[in-house]
């Protein structure tokens, strides 16, 4: 089998969600599998010298209609929470302490994250709401809760976005498949004639 | 004949290099015209609070290697230049100057900045540079460079770029088709796919 999709995003970033949407599907289509690795946007837009899309001036407006036009064209369900953006650290933590475990409750676990936030308007940054979720998707949650408390996790945390920067990435989807990195869910399309024709 | 594409684009932006040499038969197709309007991309990053491509750590070498990578996919010749990016102003003022008079020679005009730069590496920012192209689109050079050195054209080449802000526009290229945005040579398809299907 070919090698995996490896894809990264933030639990809160809109295109993030309705790439999390589509990209298994599309991997299936190549006969490859996804790797799943979200990060944390925060100290990416630090380092790049960016910041949230729709905190910017111009940017912000075209990417409110944009995340929803997106999501039709899709047919994702999709709404725009009323507190957007939110910390998604202890989400991303919680996916790789659930992952270490057991990879296909971890994939379960991020496509309820998202689904809690995008749809239901859950508060995805409440540990409790995270916790509640990780529980749906079959993880020991008293496991969980205690391991989330400690400082282990958070320097993994660290080091997972430290080397996806090392990677290159700065943003929310990106993918690399046989080392060549697409950037941005309208990107998927390019991705699969990367992948059909082994690339230009 | 339904309402022409509004292109909006920076002499200097390679994206927008690759949807000039795009834009003119993905509007054919659909039965339309373009309005090609050039815009300076210095003062809306000021707006936006954003910064060229290349220059941001991460988002600079996906983009250079991106650029080349859309550009071989649509089978445009591309070189980025060794000065990057260059002011355009006299090239934007040049090209409404001609427009005013006669919108193809302009369009012939604004081709042949794009591919001085993007294919032989000229110059662009150099008046007489864009003197020359000009001449070879069949402009009356004489009166041009009376022109350029004005203040009329300088105060209608703000206006144009107010009036791009006042659309929405923030980066390069940026279309409008009845009133529906898109930023980015990569969504084409999506603007086709909006004027194919009305929208959704």
């Amino acid at each position: 089998m070919a090698s995996p999709i490896e894809f990264w995003f933030d639990f809160s970033s809109p295109y993030g969600y309705i790439a999390a949407e589509l990209i298994d599907a599309v991997a299936a289509r190549h006969g490859r599998g996804v790797n799943w690795r979200p990060i944390l946007l925060g100290p990416i837009f630090k380092t790049v010298g960016t910041a949230p899309l729709t905190v910017l001036p111009l940017k912000g407006e075209y990417s409110r209609h944009d995340f929803a036009r997106m999501a039709r064209l899709h047919k994702v369900p999709f709404r725009l929470p009323e507190t957007f953006p939110v910390g998604t650290q202890v989400a991303a933590r919680a996916f790789y302490l659930i992952a270490d475990r057991d990879s296909g409750k971890a994939h379960d676990f991020a496509r309820r994250v998202f689904r809690a936030y995008y749809v239901e308007g859950r508060d995805v940054a409440d540990p409790a709401v995270v916790l509640d979720l990780a529980g749906l998707a079959g993880a020991d949650t008293a496991t969980l809760a205690e391991e989330l408390k400690g400082e282990t996790i958070k320097e993994r945390m660290k080091a997972e976005v430290d080397n996806a920067m090392k990677a290159g990435v700065f943003g929310s989807p990106y993918f690399i498949v046989d080392g060549e990195p697409f950037w941005g869910v309208d990107r998927i399309p390019m991705l699969e004639e990367w992948m059909r024709t082994g690339g230009w």
